[in-house]
């Protein structure tokens, strides 16, 4: 791992980027049986694809990111999710690598999801099938193809994307060399599908909500989905984050109102949060992407114990990558455990895996912040020295 | 402690149960600055005070609990919520003490809240004065007086209970001879604030509340209502508790239903948690319940560091009590660190305490549930072999 990864904050990109959407030409088969027609993958490319096709990263965004990986928000007008690792010399470094991030099947933010229309020309609300992470890859990989990228240098993503990066690799075996996992599980546990529950019931309960059909009415269902965020919100922070950054603070007053203000820092910024949300996040979205995720299981297909292991270990075993997982410790929601979990079952697969817990005080957010140790792990990982065993042996 | 506390499921009660409702002779002043006429006071007593007085133990109820520590509940049938400690021969043994055990004020099962009806004939709503911990105390001592009890052989609490009886301990240093303190905090950590806040962001979203003035209207907000008690209720328990009693077990059916039913058995059962909460709760009652738990800083008044230690230290300065604080280890809404920065400004206060940190799956339930050690330690606790050293020596 280099010694020192320091990050230029202000360089320019030196590749293009592109800021497309593809409509696929064949319909999208989907594991609820369905297949959608002309499906819709909105996506950024970031530096150049090498004469052999051999630079290319697939970055996959978490619940309620986006392909604006390192490009402005068009709503927000924020920094790309993830722009202190993506870009010139950055870890994941633009000059050398052709950097794809696509906005995942059922978001909102291009790709063809519940707001978009259906065949009929009405939004598809409630109607749009419900997906599963191995169909957002699906739509990726579809991307890829049309992008002329049969086989990736590496993919990666945190939390949900980390989902779909452990996707790819158990169900496209040979479209990847490296695989960085950051702060996700093999299986979606009951405490995160309870959470996530809440959120649903949240927006549900909402009248404007209006059995998921409120498009064009004027009346979306915001409040249902800022208490959905705000309850996501504060499972991605951790007690010693939220301890820290606002503790028992009032805001801007001296004393306690004696009423239902929000009279701490942590209830106002926490309002703020789910307000905001709002003007960028498609309630149904929410839905769609929250189911997908409660039904991750990566191993459900296999059949289980036997000669050759645990079903999460016949999982992995066709898979030729090396694998990079990455935990932190303040991360209660996605917990180390889950990441070793993954790596035990490589290992047992025979696989090359590198497992670090990173101590970090942000909670899952860690991920998305100020951690200089992620940045030296993920640019160690990515550095050309670190390949497959595996792929070199083929 | 006795080494064998076995307890008899179904020994009679000995003593009375008596149920009633005092109200208050003289205007009941609040933290706030207002005060409250003719307040209602629900309560429940189990045994017979002695011809000395010396045998009354206050038990104080959480958030959402009531007065029927060990009677059937009026509404759902069910026992009592601390049946399995409280009674003859139990460790709370009601042969030999007389147990109190009122409805906080600010509640909707029998004492004044923002259900009850105001001085104009109206029910309070949100004109109800917003209450803190110590104003709930302040009642409890009322009903003290009008019982004929000047002074506690104990106070014992769990979750706010444990605040409650922190609150006394400190505020009527002279009413109380023993202190028992489980799954609580001496200030409401921003966490439990933040998670507390989406519950009430929950109920307020919902146009059912109306502001507040939804009595007679024949529309409560149940829905917001029922989404705050399930986050709330994800919180009370532990990851593995869900791991262990849901996992991703599917709620009658083989395979996923790629819809937006309860496909999971955590769902269903939060959905039933949240559903059955609304015909037992009055929601403003838990907007108020909550909002003195997020105001509650039991040293708040205490000038800080100086000579006499922490504003924590200097809080119990007066109290002559023996205390006893019990955390549980899978509790991460109470965690054990909150017990101990109680236990040592106990200690730096020079009182007599005791702490034992509880192993038990159950999260912060574990207070309600079975947890045989709890049950040794609570008896032990309450022996009268343990009289403080301090009360001994006046």
């Amino acid at each position: 791992m280099p010694s020192d990864t320091a990050i230029p904050a202000s360089r320019a990109f030196a590749g293009p980027i592109v800021s497309d959407v593809l409509e696929l030409a064949a319909p999208l088969p989907l594991d609820g049986g369905q297949s959608l027609e002309a499906a819709r993958i909105a996506y950024e490319t970031y530096g150049t694809l090498d004469a052999d096709r051999g630079n290319a990263i697939l970055i996959c965004h978490a619940t309620t990111g986006d392909q604006h990986v390192a490009s402005p928000h068009p709503k927000t007008g924020k920094p790309g999710w993830w722009d202190r690792t993506v870009g010139p010399g950055k870890p994941i470094d633009t000059d050398r690598f052709y950097v794809i991030c696509a906005n995942v099947l059922g978001s909102c933010m291009g790709s063809t999801g519940p707001a978009s229309l259906a065949p009929d020309g009405q939004p598809w609300g409630m109607r749009f099938p419900v997906i599963t992470i191995r169909d957002m890859v699906r739509a990726h990989v579809a991307l890829l193809e049309a992008l002329g990228v049969s086989r990736l240098y590496a993919v990666v993503g945190g939390s949900m994307g980390g989902m779909q990066a452990l996707s790819l690799a158990v169900n496209w075996p040979d479209m990847v060399d490296r695989v960085l996992v950051i702060a996700a599980t093999a299986a979606m546990p009951a405490q995160n599908i309870a959470f996530q529950e809440v959120g649903r019931q949240a927006i549900m309960a909402d009248p404007n909500w209006q059995g998921g059909s409120y498009y064009g009415t004027g009346h979306a269902p915001d409040a249902g989905l800022a208490v959905a965020r705000m309850t996501a919100h504060v499972t991605y922070l951790s007690e010693a984050t939220l301890s820290e950054k606002f503790g028992r603070r009032l805001q801007d007053r001296a004393t306690k109102s004696f009423g239902f203000d929000a009279d701490f820092q942590v209830e106002s910024y926490l309002r703020y949060q789910g307000t905001t949300f709002t003007e960028r996040f498609d309630a149904n979205s929410y839905l769609y992407i929250t189911r997908a995720m409660s039904y991750f299981d990566l191993a459900e297909d296999f059949p289980g114990q036997g000669p050759h292991g645990s079903r999460l270990v016949q999982a992995f075993a066709r898979s030729k990558a090396r694998f990079c997982l990455v935990s932190f410790d303040t991360d209660w929601l996605y917990p180390t455990a889950e990441s070793k979990k993954i790596v035990h079952a490589l290992s047992a697969a025979g696989a090359a895996v590198s497992f670090v817990e990173l101590s970090a005080p942000f909670g899952h957010d860690s991920f998305l912040l100020d951690v200089p140790a992620q940045d030296r792990v993920i640019a160690g990982f990515l550095s050309p020295r670190f390949l497959s065993p595996r792929f070199l042996s083929q």
